[in-house]
């Protein structure tokens, strides 16, 4: 049986006027993309037009809900009331299947975005809460997790379906957060290290830490960034590295358990 | 065979923490609830309780998108390009669906809100490019025309699910538009009027307008208001007339012709 | 000499259609108008009416800044970099100066709104990037902070004119913060007793504690509000007792040390 | 006596993560800048950087105010009652006189944007009550008009400061109209031809159409585009010619007439 693995990347985060990121690039090498759903960005242009062409690639469709900010990107860490949070993300679930739908394709994944991500991978009941609404509209949603964190703990309590995310240019620490991005090696630009490195962690079935330690994980999509030439170019060559192991790229699929 | 008509209102129009109208009340007279998407008013949290509250009156529920333009309540006249008008209209619909799904319930009808409804019932590609993007994303919807406009006659091309409205409140000129506001009679006041003249209009399948003319109509919704108490009472007093007179109060269902 | 002290009250809060508050009832009852300034509610519309009014009245004007979150009426905590903030400050009191100045009026006082007026009162050096942010393009302004908080402190470290502040109808621990809303005695709904209150306090120049002991404190003005006919009935009754007792109600004057 | 005239260009058109235009590049080239005020582009944040570089190149600062609509960047016509439109200016002034003052510089200038100054270049009452807005806030701004337009027209009307604009890259229509975008030669893009073009304007004091024709007009302000890097280098190209021919680059002032 021939592994596979997902690879993924936010998209759609341009908005109105405003450009950002090489979307049209980066769908030729990812499986599967988050789309912003119009709170942190994205508008039902960009939503439609990223959708269209992710459609056109077979790639994947995902939603990538936020915190409702958009001069802020969805960046800033909010106290909003558990269930308007429920609510503002079954909304933005809700306008992005309609998106995909209109452009004959379905939404498959979900993944949380910026500080919303970051709150949910430190608290489960955040997490659940926010994959609990999204499945009350979506109940087939594969939940995107990053690997090892609250947020992987409140997929598997919901039973849902759920895929394992690390990130391709990201050094590890121990516990499995990720090395503080002011500390020299905490992102990595060089593609002859991160191939090599990520296609050491699907065949061990484990992340490999900076100091060499191994996670045993559940790694089924790995995040990709396309906001320079540079992320695209490191993008392009994890494929084409993975690729030539004789890992076959797929939009993710789920496991339950 | 027993007549039945629909009763529709404008519904879920408060924004955060300011209220307008009396939700719970009207939606123990209407059948029909036309749910504000957030673009013009209405948030993720008001549609919530919005449609729980219809789901659990058993009046059916709509979607009521409307311009991007909360300061102005959606009722300045905005020139937006056609596509992304269209992509507008398909966001708000389907962030109305899933709010309603997680009601337990589904969205059932569709009605353009304030400048966009005025300009849809002077200018049938208009209308009917709205419709068509809801229909993209919701082939089944009903959609609710201004009897006698360029709504219908849009809603007619497309050979989708329509519904004819007329105003309870309102008095009709000789070529079915209304009455401007500003002339004496423009709004009509006195339950002990508004009663008798929509049963007979409902007798009579025809709008009959402030001379006395009959315009042949389909008459399947009539639209009621909420903003006032003294709305609210007409409301009931209508509602009491028709059922007096045998005529069953229902959400609406669609023709197609 | 007749002793002064201001009342201030919140206003401005409607946004577009929707109406907030009896904001023509409390200025005939108030000294001092602290106006929302269109990040959290009010828009140009509300707040040049406002201004208007209360500027017919003798009413001082003030700007009420809050954070850009208008779904969540400021009341949010939000984690904004220390610069952006300060940023949306200055915006925010150039608009209302604006405001002011078309109003035939001047802008004379600041005060912070809802979760960055929590966060204000707690720690020192956001009150000071705050009012320091004001001040920096309004020098001569006000700054109203609450009695014995860190807003009290970063006033008076900035050396900037301010007013002291305390709470009309709310209960104070013995450390000088507000008994929690939901313990009983924690709201005072009662004239007879609000009254009375108040008028020992700038007698004696103290905050007194709901257990009775008395915290030395600077109270310039007094803080009302008008969210329900029962909060502007105490409004007057408290400014009926202060006059009657011989203390004059007037616009809100700096004190600098 | 040296000829002097005025190079202006809109900045500060980026918003929150997103980035438009090269406006350091072109802080060097022009001698004001005309800067968004948060209604259609621009932020708190982002007004700030632009403002303090403009201040740091001796560039004058104007304000860039447009309709209340981020998606459309200000590009779509919108039918706004009048006394919230003249509102909607005063606020979006006030904010930038703050944000100037912060930068240690004064507001000297106000140009429309967008479809408003589509507007206003076609409706004289339109573009009168915008600038009268702006001067019940700030009486000794400049207005920047379209040279020829109802917009001169208005500001001559008024009384106040006013500076005539032409465009350097685009053709005049016989009466003083640009060119339709669609049409070939409407927007010129050769550095050779557009310095002479623009000299010969200045020297013969008249706009010279693509005819040929002659049309008189006050020349005080050229404005330049910086989207892309070959309109930097037009606007870099021009400044050369202009200081060549002995033609002084500074910020505007206004006449009044």
């Amino acid at each position: 049986m021939t592994r596979t693995v997902d690879l993924n990347a936010d998209m759609g985060e341009s908005f109105g006027a405003w450009t950002m990121g090489d979307d049209k690039a980066l769908l030729r090498v990812v499986s599967s993309a988050n789309v912003a759903c119009g709170f942190h960005a994205g508008d039902p242009d960009v939503m439609a037009a990223t959708m269209a062409e992710a459609a056109g690639n077979g790639v994947g469709i995902g939603a990538h809900p936020g915190f409702r900010d958009l001069q802020g990107f969805g960046r800033h860490r909010m106290q909003v009331p558990a269930e308007s949070l429920a609510n503002a993300i079954r909304y933005q679930i809700g306008a992005a299947q309609a998106m995909a739908r209109a452009a004959g394709a379905e939404l498959r994944h979900l993944k949380l975005h910026g500080a919303l991500a970051n709150m949910a991978s430190e608290d489960e009941a955040l997490a659940r809460l926010c994959y609990d609404a999204a499945l009350s509209v979506a109940p087939e949603l594969i939940v995107m997790v990053l690997a090892g964190t609250a947020q992987e703990r409140a997929a598997r309590g919901l039973g849902c379906l759920w895929a394992g995310e690390i990130f391709a240019d990201r050094a590890y620490n121990d516990d499995a957060t990720l090395v503080d991005r002011r500390l020299p090696g905490a992102v990595l630009h060089d593609a002859a290290e991160v191939g090599p490195r990520i296609r050491q962690m699907l065949e061990e079935e484990a992340i490999i830490t900076a100091s060499g330690k191994r996670l045993p994980a559940a790694i089924d999509t790995i995040c990709l960034h396309g906001d320079t030439p540079a992320a695209v170019d490191l993008a392009r060559a994890l494929r084409r590295e993975l690729e030539d192991a004789g890992i076959a790229i797929r939009p993710v699929t789920g496991r339950r358990d």
